[in-house]
């Protein structure tokens, strides 16, 4: 961006890692004096997901992800020395697209990894599952908790998001705070775990804001993103207001999503439901919350993810249909979820014109998932099957949360995160109604490329 | 449709008079052997906006409304010698489309006007406004009551749209009952009002429904429509969520729609503001509503529709903008309209970039509304005001509330109505789906055809 | 549709077998009172794309099409006794959702099959593939001649389309003409074959045409459809004015479509480039036209099929990219085509950023056409080639071209067919405009329904 | 963008001053050690159509379309005191938005104003009918031609577009040359005037291009813009392949579409009509072109734009309206024009269900473009006209035809333009394929941002 490089010796530094040309694989490295911290390591899905099925059952390695560009490129940090300076790779939330490369990159860096109790359960489950070496130490940072690396205080400030003990990570330099902000949104009902802490943001905006990363996923919509509590009185109606007392009721959604399992069990229970919920995906994020005490709900279920154990249960089902409410894997159509099974008829589990499937959620717009999601459809029609979608709210801010953020924090530099210049672009133009500057006090960059701030 | 007339001698005739072909005066008439009944009797708006501004503000005349075909063609029911045997005009609800048209068609038949005790007063309030000479008696139904016209009973089934006391009109013939089912939701959250009467709907269907006139618009929705708690929700978390301590909040919706006015001003009092409502057409539906007691809200607010009260009033906000909360007309961009001339500067109040303007609206997307909305919205944009759309619900069924309807009712035939054949469509293909066959026991009609029923 | 049969004992029934509630497997029956005639037997594609591979390569059975809803539903013809009146199946042109069923139930008729010269050499062609065995007879008609069966005539009028010698059918009855116009466009440049025979039609409009059955696929469309000229001006200006002199170019497009091979061929002879034509498909249709002197472009080309031989091209063609035109199968991106196994590097054929690859063809827009292209199309620019879409013009009529053909032959009743009812809700509407009226002169019927006309 | 001015003294610098944060008031300055020059210098059209009528009908003045903000803030200039050093105005085609501000701001500088001959003729035009005063000089430029300023070649390279004589402009600098190449397609099909000159723009690229600032209107666009050949065969298709020998034809199309004009005049002798040109603007650009002899037609048509001339002309078309072909403005459906009036029967001509209207143009989608196009399309319908719409081809490149250009070229620097930051992302993204950097040699600015080059 800048030709003259000796002039500016004393400037921060920020490395557009990943996530700044697709959405996923975030990474972005903060590079001070002698240390540096990376934000969130996460994988880009889409590549794995087109894989090869004879690919997809062995254990990945870096390599083989690398070759498909499933991985942030971090190799720049490498070329710019800034390798050996990281200290913390700071996390902030349990997605795969945030935490997901650090069992296969996290081991590169002579680094402690931080982040929310919740967080790092499931990444280490993900270690787990992938046998990978790490010999990087833990760190578990309560949200709304902070620690020092140095001279420099790590906060985590608890926000809200479709998963639990999400965090905006802010590090205070001598020029002001650096303030990490992807994946949030307002929400002032979230069902579970407590509100995002506004009081936090307005404080740090009074101590000087230096640059502001932020979620620009939804900047486009001209809204306030809706209330988790919307999505919980959408299932309400849809699950006690209509017809279903004669058949099964199938509902999937985000595995990771607690509050919205959640609200399922507590309607499943008022219909007087045994609820059981299928799927490998499942059965991971309900556990990791569940040896963390956070799903109120655990007695209330039965989780199962070993086929024939699922094939046997399904046999039950079928007997007295209308007593069980099924939780399962394959809200986007994936192949080899339990609904893509169900749909093929492949557990012999026959659907009722009775039945309710419930998609408490919304399509990812990629043409394979659009794909997928139209032949489950398709299938279930043809069974005569009724059919729910879109009982969801988002995750992501809207560009009226983004400009209360902004209002909120009043950044010196806006870094617009998350997505390829087309989704970042609306941010841009929300800055720009705001005053920010395009070069100068705001930042359209790429992944591979540097920015230095002042 | 058929051509041997004689064999038909004893059947029941259902003619298409107005909405078949548009969105719009509705209009259905039920003719008996020596009885004739007419259903709803609106207007169609889009050429009385679009009317050159030298006439909208004359007194209009059926003949001007008949050539620019604002009214029904009723005369179709002269020509079949149907106009003697109307017995009543049965009206299901106070929107203009299905009631506005009687003030200027009522007086062509000998016959009394039947309506919910909203709707009465509504249309005792149009007649004033039209100077119209009306000799027809006028009967009030209360939600789900009947009355006997010789052999018929008519009951008035209580449904939920969005405005007070909407029914299903029910017509109990020897050859079972013709139900007359245009504008309504299912919502079981209705924050004004009683819920649907959903015993009376599937008593009805043990008893025999021969036909089914119902309202299609939506029917290509593939959802059920959501509640109105819904809506309240989201505008609690827009009032309450956000940012506006320095600037006045401006929200516009629909005149008519009393449960989301309510909500509305429950949140403006919660916010500890003085709530003002400008405009002729909110001062219309909600003194209308407070004459019968239907406003709970009636002593909070301050109703103003004079221009110049207006202008005052305006003045004082000015003064301290964040103690307000006005609720105007405008949600369309009606030019004309109070938030319009707001956004022009008609009254010399001006906007402050701390100001928001809340549609609780969604726009009803014909090209000149759009172009409305956009021009309001880009001025509002330009003076720096922060704006929320569509912090709305729909007040008609989605697919699968017609599904729910008709699996409970189980007419015989099924009338898809309210729209042209692309609104009607959609209804007609989940009718296929659920067995009935085109021609046979489902029926795509126009205006001016007839349908006789066996 | 109507009750008393008995009154109908000289009436012409018209039986809509399939293609009224899908884009596919038309067959219409045509029944007077000692014979019958089928119009068109084809194909349903979806179910067969998206069968298991396992199945795919084995030879079809009818039972197995039957099952997944492949073939016209002509049962029906059986329950009502008209299957032993059937004297001719008559085809209108070689496309598979109009030809493609006649091997697996032609042998269910008595029938003679009659088609132009193009049409029954590809059916011969389907035959031998399915190993279909088949004793009816074939008769060959020239298009714009006519032959007798017993005391009707029966008449193919030249018509143009995406494939050669396609036909609108006349059957001349005591009652008028039955016009059956499935797949047509009025296209005065056509290219390859005659101009639509409009002075027959119009002469058919004055002798009385009593049912017009009709395509109305793209009848939402407001326009009349580009000639074919428009798609060959398209191809000159991406073939010969871009920059494609220093690599492979490769062009896929509809196998059939003879007449858009003969303009690539043009230009590829124009650029001195050697034509390779890769794929089975391309393989059958130019073949079955070669045999019949219909390929100006034969010997200009060398047509591969077999996987082996293609390999061994490619070889050659790496060597000097630049030399070289490819035309291969893969314009929906079909797994297992030529171009999504180039994209695949199945043959080890590598591309080059200096590579053109052209889709003469437009996205059937169902999602798993959507899918298969955006798969092919992401590997495609990963490699750097450089992609040009949507060089093409339809094959079907726009609602201006119908208003025309309605016009011209000005028929009693107009049937609109090929399409689910959404796709033929525009038809129906333009009928309206032009004075028709649904269930008196404009029918909306659905596979499996009887039609009775006078 | 940079902090430190004093190390840039030699650098060369571009200041965006109109056309980056909209589509419209496109104007650039490049400035040099001691001298600058303006590319364009035109209007942003939306706040003038939107002006109320009592102003639209004045003069307009430079006061009072600043404060609109329909004409480029150039007082930018004056802060950097760049103003004293502009040597020439040059413009690139005689388009509104390229052109239409220098009568207002052009006088503001002590230059000569440079552009290609018809550029000029119609600038002098403008001038008379605002009753501007201009001191400046005026220089004619033939395309593919150049002139000297002091040490600089200015050249004048001839492009395609949807005007006549338009041209991409280069000045040559110690650093290279500086490109600015606004609104051009790639046409190697023109109909009237020359084909664009490859050649020089490939010597251009070997000679050293520092900064190309170009078009980015339909970047977004994945293809070649087809040829104006391609609307010219459009049109042969309505014009003489629909039926129309019964009524009039009317034809709509850009003003100073003059190859556009010509192709309906030579159809329209075809079609052996008297051809008349309805409009003011039309009268304004044909007669224009026909002093400079560039109107080849100009015997076979008759000019009108006196509203009693048309009147009266009208009255004849009405006697045998199958003799005429009108050709006349309306094809945004502006209020006013003539397609508007007679689509409101202004002049007593009464439309004919025989009557052709066909609009050679595609609505430039603004909200209130769609509106007035709505109205009259519905308006002329009701009057069972026959309407035929898209019959064009656009004059602004797609983006093959920017890679083509970039390839050609081979720019040092990159800086979309011609829009908001939506219509140039997609550019943005195209040169980040092509491996130009963000930040680096890939530029986005807005309006008063200078960029400063090397």
């Amino acid at each position: 961006m800048l030709k003259n490089e000796h002039i500016f010796d004393n400037m921060i530094k920020l490395h557009a890692i990943g996530g700044y040309d697709e959405v996923g694989r975030n990474m972005t490295c903060l590079e001070l004096a002698d240390d540096a911290f990376i934000f969130d390591c996460g994988l880009f899905l889409p590549p794995i997901v087109e894989m090869e099925d004879s690919l997809k059952n062995k254990a990945y390695s870096e390599k083989m992800l690398r070759s498909i560009d499933a991985v942030p490129n971090d190799l720049v940090l490498d070329e710019n020395k800034v390798r050996e300076k990281v200290r913390h790779i700071l996390v902030t939330h349990a997605h795969l697209d945030h935490v997901g490369a650090v069992p296969f990159l996290g081991d590169r860096y002579n680094a402690e990894i931080a982040g929310t109790p919740f967080t790092i359960e499931v990444l280490k489950t993900l270690i787990r599952d992938n046998e990978a070496k790490m010999k990087n130490p833990m760190r578990v940072v309560s949200p709304n908790s902070s620690f020092k690396c140095g001279k420099y205080k790590i906060e985590f400030i608890n926000m809200t998001h479709s998963t639990l003990q999400t965090a905006m990570i802010a590090v205070h330099t001598e020029k002001g705070v650096v303030l990490y902000a992807n994946d949030f949104k307002f929400d002032n009902s979230p069902i579970l775990g407590k509100k995002p802490n506004y009081e936090r943001l307005a404080e740090l905006g009074k101590e000087g804001v230096l640059a502001l990363i932020v979620d620009s996923l939804y900047s486009g919509d001209e809204r306030k993103t809706p209330s988790e509590k919307i999505a919980r009185d959408l299932l309400e109606d849809v699950m006690l207001g209509t017809n279903n007392k004669d058949g099964c009721i199938i509902i999937t959604t985000f595995s990771s999503h607690i509050a919205r399992l959640k609200s399922i069990v507590d309607f499943g229970k008022q219909l007087d439901r045994k609820i059981l919920f299928l799927g490998r995906s499942l059965h991971k994020y309900v556990s990791a919350a569940s040896r963390l005490q956070l799903v109120p709900f655990a007695k209330d279920i039965e989780l199962v993810s070993y086929a024939n154990h699922v094939k046997k249960r399904l046999k039950q089902v079928e007997k007295e249909r209308n007593k069980w409410l099924i939780v399962c894997t394959g809200h986007q159509g994936e192949p080899g979820s339990v609904l893509d099974r169900l749909s093929r008829d492949y557990w012999d589990f026959k659907f009722s014109p009775k039945d309710h499937v419930i998609f408490s959620s919304r399509i990812i717009p990629s043409p394979i998932n659009v794909a997928n999601r139209s032949r489950i459809e398709k299938k279930l029609k043809e069974k005569g099957v009724r059919i729910f979608t879109d009982v969801h709210t988002s995750g992501h801010c809207g560009r009226e949360d983004l400009r209360d953020l902004i209002t909120m924090v009043n950044p010196k530099h806006i870094i617009p995160a998350h997505g390829d210049l087309d989704k970042r672009t609306p941010l841009a133009e929300l800055a720009g109604e705001m005053g920010y500057k395009l070069g100068e006090t705001l930042h359209l960059v790429q992944n591979g490329q540097t920015l230095k701030l002042e």
